[in-house]
């Protein structure tokens, strides 16, 4: 007998129950994803096995079981030491979505708790802490033991997430985005929430964002993918509910790691674009909800400064000045406006690709990214432009980016009349269990 | 730049595309097919691919290429040294399946040349060079230039394929048993017309054989595997013909390798089991007329020791000794008929397996073989039985053996009144370009 004789299943006949549309048992799910973190099944079992959940899908219970076993891969946060009531957020991702910024440090001055685990960008979306590395001093990585203590004392740790949670998903991870399983919306869905359920907090809102510069790019996707998520939160216990929000167009004026911070200190201060401001405060109502919060006003605690010292003892803990000037690019161009009239479309892909390769974003995980670099939009569709002024404002460290930066927005705009302009609404669903 | 960076594909966009139901373009097939047998692309994203394939199909020229590059990843047979017209043929596996033994000297008796590249058996079915190599002194390799030889002189070859034909396909059939794809039907087809295209031969028959001891085991999908082959080897200017025949029942009255080889010479010398004969002269018929010989009658040729010259001369050629006795097994042991009736049933897969389990195959391609082991049988179904009578006998060098080969055989076969018998045709249909 060899040693792998002595597994309970084996890979070939989980992987033939969900090819012929059937449902995988529940015991066959703990097994194949511990045998897999274990590399008792193969990497091209695995991808057969995705390829198989891709097209043929997952019935909800068996994609909560499929969670749970990524979840037991891997240990859970302890938040047991934590007085306040825990709530998180997570946004399947955008340009120039800086509302975690604002939102965390919102949410905690007004009485709960966010322990948020956040990622570094890849791709024409930012990271948040990307982002919150160009506050100087600012550090990512948090002990276990001054997670708990920043919850208790600030309210709101934004920072790195450990290898610990949910191994299983970081090793399929790398082998969807090698075998075209990356869109698998059970797998998306369960990969997001084994994660966030593993960070243990007691109410969780999602931003699923919907539009060029999304992931997901129609509607029903975007839509499926929240239902997914809000299902598989409330079968875990965690009181969970998804946003369906417009990302055809950026959020807010600035796309890129400082710009972005500058752009949420604005919100912060009471101020900055009435986008940004409408999402962080529809967020923070259903995140303080979530915990049974309800007697609040978000918008007042952003107006009185409550928010914005919150902020400052959030970076302050984590060993950033929020005094200290923002890192700018050494280089800036204009892209102005070639014709009068209403802006009527700026795409969220087009500025999100330009951004990152001025230098916001990285190729690679490897990568270093530009604190300075970004765009500055100087108007947003449904505003009157005029020939000639300033329509975009590209910064970069290195001049020789602004070329390529400029092909990426080739047709990235429109100007119009406001007869071709319809107004979506930022907010398009809100999607409970 | 890295290496890998020439590649002038990328394997997730060609797996994307057949995952998104659409058609891989062809120089992406060529390039897929030589980047995997190379080694760039890697196992878990063939394995990918091959379930989308699996799941979402492949369109009749789409496959026609992807079979192309698999010939193209190897060598082809060089037969333009024979002088006579090449015709080969290709069964799908059964039980009992003896027939390319009779077959191959039968038409090169009747002036075709039969160049058969053979396997050995895996599982319930045996295989061809398991069972010739039972007859002592016959060897299965044989080099290229007495290949061309052989045919030329005794028109007839059964010899082991060398490793040169469709390397990629040597390949995707290890990955598909390890990831659950060995069931698509386009994969089957081109793994086995890949293999019989590279051989070269002008005209070829298929026998794809449905039933309980078959691996198609409806006749939807049997069918479908035979118009799919056939349409490849048409698209190659292979001019191919299929039959569609029964496997519910074992061919002949020997399952095992010196049983079927001493069966197979019966038939040589005109005698033999109704359905070997009738099987041998329909496919030799079709072999024969695919290389534009139509005024012979193969049953002639069985009746007047012209096909048996044939056989002595083919084994002869490849070291064998035509008149040595054939090696039998040690023990053997008798099932009796538990009542008289009618045989009504006799299952083709619960004699594979007792005739696998006595020692007559393999599990692991590095198993032995035992030359004597397997079954006789006594009767078939439609025969009258007498309680007590020999029904079916075991044969094996190892006693212990019986003891699994009679479970195998639990529940294979009915005892009925002739009411419950219904006499299903050997030859099913004869599918055509």
């Amino acid at each position: 007998m060899s040693a792998q004789s002595i597994e309970p299943f084996d890979a070939v006949s989980v992987i033939r129950a969900k090819r012929d549309r059937g449902r995988i048992p529940d015991a066959e799910i703990d097994w194949i994803i511990d045998a897999y973190t274990r590399g008792v099944v193969a990497e091209e079992q695995m991808a057969a096995l995705a390829m198989a959940i891709l097209l043929n899908g997952m019935e909800p219970a068996e994609l909560s079981r499929w969670t749970e076993a990524m979840i037991a891969s891997g240990e859970r946060l302890d938040l047991s030491g934590v007085s306040r009531a825990t709530t998180d957020k997570h946004s399947t991702g955008g340009v120039g979505d800086k509302i975690t910024l604002p939102l965390a440090p919102l949410v905690a001055a007004l009485g709960a708790a966010v322990p948020q685990l956040s990622g570094r960008g890849l791709g024409h979306t930012g990271g948040t802490l990307d982002k919150l590395e160009a506050i100087p001093g600012w550090r990512a990585s948090v002990s276990n033991a001054d997670f708990v203590a920043q919850l208790n004392e600030v309210g709101a740790v934004v920072c790195a997430a450990g290898d610990g949670l949910a191994p299983a998903d970081k090793k399929l991870y790398a082998l969807r985005d090698v075998t075209g399983t990356v869109e698998a919306i059970p797998l998306i869905a369960s990969s997001i929430m084994s994660k966030k359920i593993a960070e243990g907090s007691s109410a969780l809102v999602l931003d699923v964002k919907v539009g060029t510069g999304a992931f997901m790019k129609t509607e029903a996707d975007a839509r499926e993918l929240a239902r997914t998520m809000v299902a598989l939160g409330t079968a875990a216990g965690t009181n969970t509910v998804a946003l369906l929000t417009d990302m055809n167009t950026p959020l807010g004026l600035t796309a890129g790691n400082a710009l972005e911070v500058r752009e949420s200190v604005e919100v912060l201060a009471g101020g900055g674009p009435s986008d940004v401001i409408e999402l962080t405060v529809a967020l923070a109502r259903l995140m303080l909800a979530g915990v049974g919060i309800t007697d609040v006003d978000p918008q007042d605690a952003l107006d009185d400064g409550r928010a914005m010292d919150s902020w400052r003892a959030m970076i302050a803990a984590q060993g950033g000045d929020p005094d200290a000037p923002l890192p700018t690019a050494r280089h800036t161009h204009v892209v102005t406006a070639p014709a009068s009239g209403m802006l009527t479309r700026l795409d969220a892909y087009a500025v999100g690709v330009a951004a990152w390769r001025l230098g916001a974003g990285r190729a690679r995980k490897e990568d270093p990214v530009s604190a300075g670099a970004g765009v500055v939009m100087h108007a947003k569709p449904g505003e009157p432009v005029t020939a000639g002024q300033p329509l975009l404002e590209l910064h970069a460290d290195d001049p020789e980016r602004f070329e390529r930066a400029l092909q990426a927005l080739q047709g990235g705009y429109d100007i119009g009349s406001a007869a071709d302009f319809t107004a979506d609404p930022l907010i398009i669903d809100t999607i409970t269990a």
